[in-house]
């Protein structure tokens, strides 16, 4: 924490905030300049609100200075996360391919999607049976049927499910059916749910919300980690700002920034980042590109019937080009090193 | 829902998703143009997903016109909702006030805020007792003790309680005490939150979400009144933006905005909106002259330790005064009428 | 500017910034924290970049502290300025409102817009003659023959000329027949025509660029009054969200930020911030109750031809009620005084 | 553009609409639908603010539809566009590579950096001799001797040599000495500017502002195309967001969809659009697999002087790196072609 007094702070303001970081059982260092006092603050083991000292008289500004997370943190374990889903990992030295339907569907889409997707030797299957949809109108997902039709898929093709947990009152059950638990973007700051997830034994993805720092983005990890489950991946989904071109603004930015603050995994999703199909794939390149440990992209059978698929979903022979390319892609970046 | 085809599309294209339109059971209107034909689709009477249309060969782009939500819209509804707590309203002729601590930190502390909140006149005390941190290692809030001092408050003072539901965990205990139950902005589509408070028979306080569009808040409130809780009150609470002078950017024209569209009423929140004492009176006061229709206030009762207050939170002077002005400022603009 | 090392800085890390400091002809301040050291720099009577820091072995943040403007800050001025416009005012102890069409049309459309404004004893007139425009093929001003219109009206009906400067090349033409000299948002950052305008003796308004933060705004002030000219009021006109319910988001926690910060006047343009003509009267007036030192608004004369006309300006007879409407509540306000 | 009548229009209001649009000389085509009617336009070849209708009793909304740009959009021109400077070029079968320092500071900085880049193959020299800075109190860069030390840097090592042109005044210098003429993104609508040099005969880059949509700045880029010069190349340096942990939101989605609708060549700037070196490299290597027609890079050759360079350029031996890499991503990329 750092306080910077006003121009014209006086003696008495300034020996004033002293004694109040003193009280506080902090050591306040101040350090007189040419046009005003600056006072830093050390011995804070938690977090202060800057905002505190805004309004000692003098105060001109507070300014924080710590990171408010720990576990989450590179100063506590230096060395990349790498999280194992049976003999698949996240964060490890392969780029992983999460694939698969928006939402189940039906079985016969869901079996026919997850049987693409194993061919491709991708082997983390996604599938909505629970969807957060903005209109209470719309869609909301087949519930533990769709769950069903996921077990089945990875008893027939070996896949593992990566599947969204709406909230705390079905968390049991799809914590039963599920491999890898998904946070959407809405609820990256539904704390009972964090914690609930931070007790369970599976894996956790935790995605960015719509208009989250990386910081918060951390804390929600934090969150989850605090309660004892370590093994969190953090995803990009893009977020919302004025571009119109898109339906969110992907921000890859945010791949080289985790990995400069955390030893998390980062994938990025760019299906909804994008909201577009043909954007899909570029963006998808360019998350390897950038270095993230994987991307999540959905898939679509049945092109003819593309009416009641989304939009963003890649065709069969985009997605098989998709995998190839990202391979080819990462394999130019692992003879580089990553060592930037 | 409108198409508009390429200009370089063929007539079978046309003639093509005029057919799918047809398939669908609705009625296409096809309208040659100049350079390019828009194809106009009446008689869906739920919501289409643009999307859908834009990768039938020669399409464009597809456009939604129709208005996705219902119960909270004027087409069925003319008159404003006014939403009644006791003898208080919201929405009524007078710009509702609430206030009170931030959070309940103390008995002490809160029955000294509601009593100088009930002094002015005010019958509306907030106060949280479970509150959402972005750090698991914050205070998390007194949990029931803290509803229990706010019941005390409110038998001693004769005010009603307004405070958050964090969770469908906690909701039936808060709901025992509470007079207004309070949404917050990170649970704006919490669907299964907003769902269980549709089947509260307490009127619930919506807080729009920090980077929520206009039409997500409505439907977040359409969710909650689908259920058959018609009692629900629209908060504006400042959205995520790139200006880094105050928390929150504090969007007022929400105000006349939602009441163009909703027969809801609409109270704004200027101090988690701005995050600094000195903008809480002039961004209350502005509230009001955009024809909010009230307005929630954060109080501190003790200005020498203002350290463990929230700088956002008034002093009580500011606060008797903010009362007073608040109303002064009503009268003007009634006596003009509101009808611009 | 503080450095903030980290947490497993080496002392070598450390001596090497000091010294870093010292070669530069600062002056360091190391404060040795539990976890991490900081390191307070004074002296620099400049602006440095903290970036420039940020690749030391060791630093983890570098943290600017100064506020890098000077003449618009209060800091070398305390007391509000008052700009005089023959004898209008603008930041004194009434709001002004400037007044007029969006573009200067015609000769008869702009006198009877100048007759109706002056007629409400509104001594302002604002009508762009050179238009911004964001397409090449949209209607791009009247220019001279705009501008001997508006001095027509000054001269037949009393009022002072406020009219957009949109390029250094008609600069001297634009300010031989101006009184209040207008730089719109797109040009906020325009240095040649901040300077240009900086040498002018004709005062400046200067309106917020679409996405300038507080800083950049101050910072364009500066430009200007670097030059000498420090007759400018500042203006807010709305920033670029995500938020689609309004043309911009209107943000008047401005308002107070830069009251704070600096001794200019600051305005608020609500036509241009909303784009919604029925937003315009409510926003006006919670620009004033926001305690702006002025309000600048669209009229047109000929409600039967709103097609031709913006349909964010104002009906005469909603500009009549607001005037006196903007008066009342200042009344109130004024009453009440304004020390916060 | 298509008009959305309310649900309780009357039929005569809306036939007033139908007579409205027949009297602009275009033509209406009413649409009755379940609940509301709504009204296509065609014959306009212009641009029509869809705000003009929205006024007009019974209407609900009134939505554009065309696009309002012709020269820059692929209905006029489908094939890609090469811009060639010299025997290099932008928006052919290899990703062009931008690199330089950020400023030319001295005749040694500039010839030095100048030689590295030439000698790993790269032509296109950037150095900027005149700089738009946010404060007045800033190095402005050093003008004309800057430009002729870029000369020089030309003659000796074969690069052609990309430098702002910040204002209309200093145009006509910089044209003489400069291969392809930047403008910076606080100028994207400097419309005087736009058409200045869209009468110059040097290639044109046009940088997108901090928050401006595509069609915006597709729009600016029409300013230049309409007076006549064509070889006009998109640059895409990041916006302006809430986000916090890079100085900009770098928006590689802007990538396809400038492709999808106009033929001109995009780069990105990932040295601007993220400010911290660590991130230059892997957003440079994700906007080639996102499919951009090239990069510009900082570049800066004294390392041990880290303190005066931009803490965005890129040190000699990243970047000799970030060039092989960048060939043999787009290697990779080619193999498997582009049509998605």
């Amino acid at each position: 924490m750092l306080i910077v007094m006003k121009s014209d702070a006086t003696d008495e303001q300034i020996e004033s905030v002293l004694q109040v970081i003193r009280d506080l059982g902090f050591r306040p260092h101040p350090m007189p300049g040419a046009t005003r006092t600056a006072i830093g603050i050390t011995g804070n083991q938690g977090v202060i609100d800057p905002a505190h000292f805004e309004y000692l008289p003098g105060v001109g500004e507070a300014i924080r200075v710590s990171k408010p997370y720990k576990l989450v943190g590179r100063d506590l374990k230096h060395e990349d996360t790498i999280v194992r889903i049976g003999d698949a990992e996240i964060g490890g030295t392969t780029p992983a391919i999460i694939a698969g339907p928006c939402a189940v569907e039906s079985r016969e889409q869901t079996l026919e999607i997850a049987e693409l997707v194993a061919g491709c030797g991708v082997k983390l299957f996604r599938g909505g049976a629970f969807k957060p949809r903005t209109s209470p109108y719309s869609f909301q997902g087949l519930g533990e049927q769709g769950l069903k039709i996921l077990a089945e898929a990875r008893e027939r093709f070996g896949v593992y499910i990566v599947t969204e947990v709406l909230d705390t009152e079905t968390a049991d059950m799809v914590e039963e059916y599920a491999d890898l638990l998904q946070i959407g973007a809405r609820n990256m700051q539904n704390f009972s749910l964090l914690r609930r997830l931070g007790n369970s034994r599976k894996p956790v993805m935790l995605k960015r919300g719509m208009s989250a720092t990386l910081d918060e983005l951390l804390l929600a990890a934090e969150y989850i980690m605090a309660e004892g489950n370590y093994n969190v991946i953090l995803c990009e989904r893009g977020v919302r700002t004025f571009a119109d071109h898109s339906r969110n603004t992907l921000d890859l930015s945010l791949v080289p920034a985790v990995q400069n603050r955390s030893h998390l995994p980062i994938i990025v999703d760019p299906s909804h980042g994008t909201g577009k199909r043909h954007k899909v794939i570029p963006l998808s390149l360019a998350s390897i590109a950038a270095g993230a440990d994987g991307i999540m992209v959905e898939v679509h059978n049945h092109p003819e019937h593309a009416l009641s698929d989304g939009p963003q979903a890649l065709l069969p022979e985009m997605f098989k080009r998709l995998v190839v390319e990202t391979r080819a892609i990462h394999k130019v970046m692992a003879e580089f090193g990553t060592e930037f």
